[in-house]
């Protein structure tokens, strides 16, 4: 094909594979959910070269992929089935962090950098790059940035998108959108990187980024703590945010699931008794070793357990303690898996509308599911609970999946209904386009549309994805 | 005018505005600088009659500047010289706070709301929004939006944007996006509203608005500090950034600016000596009174001091010194103006370049208005420094003023040099149109230009504004 012996030549034949054993590992996504074969995968080493990819691939009528470290949960960097002839574009070689900056809190990465590379770059000058996930090894500032990745400390400080100050863009023809500046306010006319952040590929390639950093934590104090309910959970979350302290995590779990980590985790070590209807992991930070910390989640505690928010709590004494508390949270998804499958949902509701959300899904699942297992993990002080059917061990798993796969429907109809998002911080990718159908309001459609159109208007950028 | 007849049908004729009596006040801007006739002022009381009065405006041709408190500094919301026939559309009677949710630290407002009505309701449940500048008595919701404010507390919580949950935005043809969630996590496609946030009402009409509240400030420290350099400044803003406090002000001040304040500010108290060559003053503050501040401030002064950044500090001992030091900031422009004229600026650059930013506009200026006096005041936390040039006393102002009129050319190129921006935080309006066409990126341009054609196709909303 004309078109890859030419970027070949312009990439050096290393960076243009077309081998089907080259081409392998990006055609399947880490969980196996997702295939899809690429005609060739391209691993431009810049910004020009990322450039010139586009305009190669535009003038050829090939569509682009792109793909950083593919640990996302929706197929949106793997080819679409039945879709036009692709290509995958990595920005893995742009792995190089620009500039580093203590004093202006700011980090230039490029779309390739691993997200735990960003973090030890911030860590070498006594900073800190708040976004972190359990994939953070493997996955990419390029593709953080195009699903907005959300996480654990959001609730403090953002998704990505709110860590962002500048972007570096390659559009679909080629044209670089170079706004690449560590600016933190900036009012001169739209505000067009939030339609890249998030944008999940479909308008063109971020190539690189100026991110906010913050100062180092000094000081953490972790707390797992046994609740009677969602309701008291949403009460400990208003009592510990004016509790005066910095609140950089606030999950909540229901119980559930410690039973199932008690079985399947290996090596983790559940802090309180197995029992307890929900759970809640509290996490306060502070910039300086003298913020009296303890004390204040100490205070909180009591003054909770008082008003029965709190029925039993356990505090880390050292480091090894609070790694073992974010153990059960992290390893979560594994244990679930290792368990029994089950039907995932990425909802969020409004904080305050938790309770009232979890109610709602217990008994609606429970009506028309009854054999099946309510789980809900997730991030309570934004309102993101990730709700899960699971199968009841020793059935049939095929044949129950089929029969509970109308699960996430059923839970994205109620977090719709209270207000919230079917898609809270996983994106839309190829597994929600048809919750997009049905869910998002039309008029944000028929304008997502026109977007794109105007924007990529031959559709080459990552078609199948996103827009239903 | 048939069109006008049908909206006061609709509107009923007291918010049907046509005599030159009633018009008047939205001909002009509080400053007096811009002046523009609309045909009519409506004023519609509800998202359904501003829908009506859009598409109305859109069947005859009038084009539509919406307008709110109009406390805007760039002439946003008054109709522009030599456009096409307009209308203002003031969203003043949509006032309703629709909701306050304590937990949900939440609060839903509509587009006519004074940001201090936001701001006491707020406080009504014990929370805070933390929007805050001096016009907040007047500037409302729907403008604070379009124009994406900032303010002095940016540093800590963002401006206006970063406090937006969702939107309910009229479209140019009538349609309604209603994205009014109080979701804190929706990865569910192209995050619109940023289009609109800042959009300063060339895209369609804010009508509401979910935003963020955070937990009430229980304790606050201000200090008023002597430093002998913005480099010195800089070096106590990582200083404070690392007390393990929440920083939620850092300003910066050139030392001609007190002895201005000296002279014009009438019942101010400058609580440290006139004579510094530069003053910063900081703010801490806490949920909670338990929070040891006082102590992290003094022990972060001390430090300072230590290291030769702090010269003197004077720390406020109780509300009326607080009050007082922030009446030095809020008074300023007044008694700026009471001096001598004086050609503003509203630039940002990154943190750590602010001291280079000092020292070149400070050399720039003076080799070309030996004669002009050096201003320079702002958020120095997020890098946006007001630079002006004042005319020396007892000059012709008039001549002076036009001689100087270059100055502001001069210190956006500064700024964009040093990888920063010609408009921080006041937008572009009529009065920085020229900057957009000299220093904004070609291809942004060229984006929001495409954007503006797929969204406004006719061009109707708010003309003249914006892009250049």
């Amino acid at each position: 094909m004309e078109t890859l012996d030419e970027l070949a030549a312009t990439l050096g034949p290393r960076h243009c594979l077309t081998e089907p054993d080259d081409i392998a590992p990006y055609a399947v996504d880490w969980r196996g959910t997702w295939h899809g074969t690429p005609r060739a995968v391209l691993r431009p080493g810049s910004t020009e070269e990322v450039a010139a990819t586009l305009r190669a691939c535009a003038a050829q009528g090939l569509s682009v992929v792109p793909a950083g470290g593919r640990t996302g949960l929706c197929g949106g960097a793997i080819v679409a089935q039945n879709g036009p002839p692709s290509v995958v574009l990595s920005l893995e070689r742009m792995n190089r962090i620009r500039d580093v900056d203590a004093r202006d809190f700011s980090l230039v990465a490029e779309a390739g950098c691993v997200i735990q590379n960003v973090q030890q770059a911030a860590v070498a000058v006594d900073r800190l790059f708040p976004l972190s996930w359990g994939a953070q090894g493997s996955a990419m500032v390029g593709g953080a940035l195009s699903t907005n990745a959300g996480g654990i400390r959001t609730l403090r400080w953002g998704n990505a998108r709110d860590l962002v100050m500048g972007l570096e863009v390659v559009l679909p023809d080629g044209r670089v959108l170079n706004d690449l500046r560590r600016v933190r306010k900036d009012n001169s006319g739209y505000a067009l990187r939030h339609l890249f952040l998030g944008g999940e590929g479909t308008l063109g390639v971020i190539t690189a980024a100026a991110l906010r950093l913050v100062p180092a934590l000094k000081r953490v104090e972790t707390a797992f703590v046994a609740v009677p309910s969602p309701d008291a959970a949403l009460a400990l979350f208003s009592r510990v945010m004016e509790s005066g302290a910095d609140v950089i995590a606030f999950e909540l779990i229901i119980g559930e699931c410690m039973e199932i980590v008690s079985r399947n985790g290996i090596g983790i070590r559940i802090p309180l008794p197995v029992g307890s209807p929900w759970y809640v992991m509290v996490e306060l930070a502070a910039a300086h070793p003298s913020v009296p910390l303890r004390e204040m989640l100490e205070d909180t505690l009591a003054a909770g357990a008082e008003a029965e928010e709190v029925l039993d709590a356990a505090i880390a004494e050292n480091e090894a303690q609070r790694a073992m508390i974010w153990r059960i949270r992290e390893d979560w998804p594994d244990c679930g898996r290792r368990e029994a499958p089950s039907v995932n949902t990425d909802t969020a509701v409004p904080v305050s509308a938790v309770p009232a959300f979890c109610a709602r899904v217990g008994a609606a699942l429970a009506e028309r599911w009854p054999e099946g297992r309510l789980i809900a993990i997730g991030h309570a002080g934004d309102g993101n609970i990730h709700v899960s059917l699971m199968a009841p061990r020793g059935t049939d798993y095929a044949a129950w999946s089929v029969r509970a796969s109308g699960a996430e429907e059923v839970v994205n109809a109620i977090a719709v209904d209270l207000g919230g998002s079917f898609s809270a911080e996983h994106g839309i990718g190829q597994s929600k386009r048809h919750a997009m159908a049905t869910h998002k309001d039309k008029v944000a459609l028929d304008l997502m549309r026109a977007v794109k159109a105007v924007i990529d208007p031959t559709g080459m950028m990552n078609p199948g994805k996103m827009l239903p």
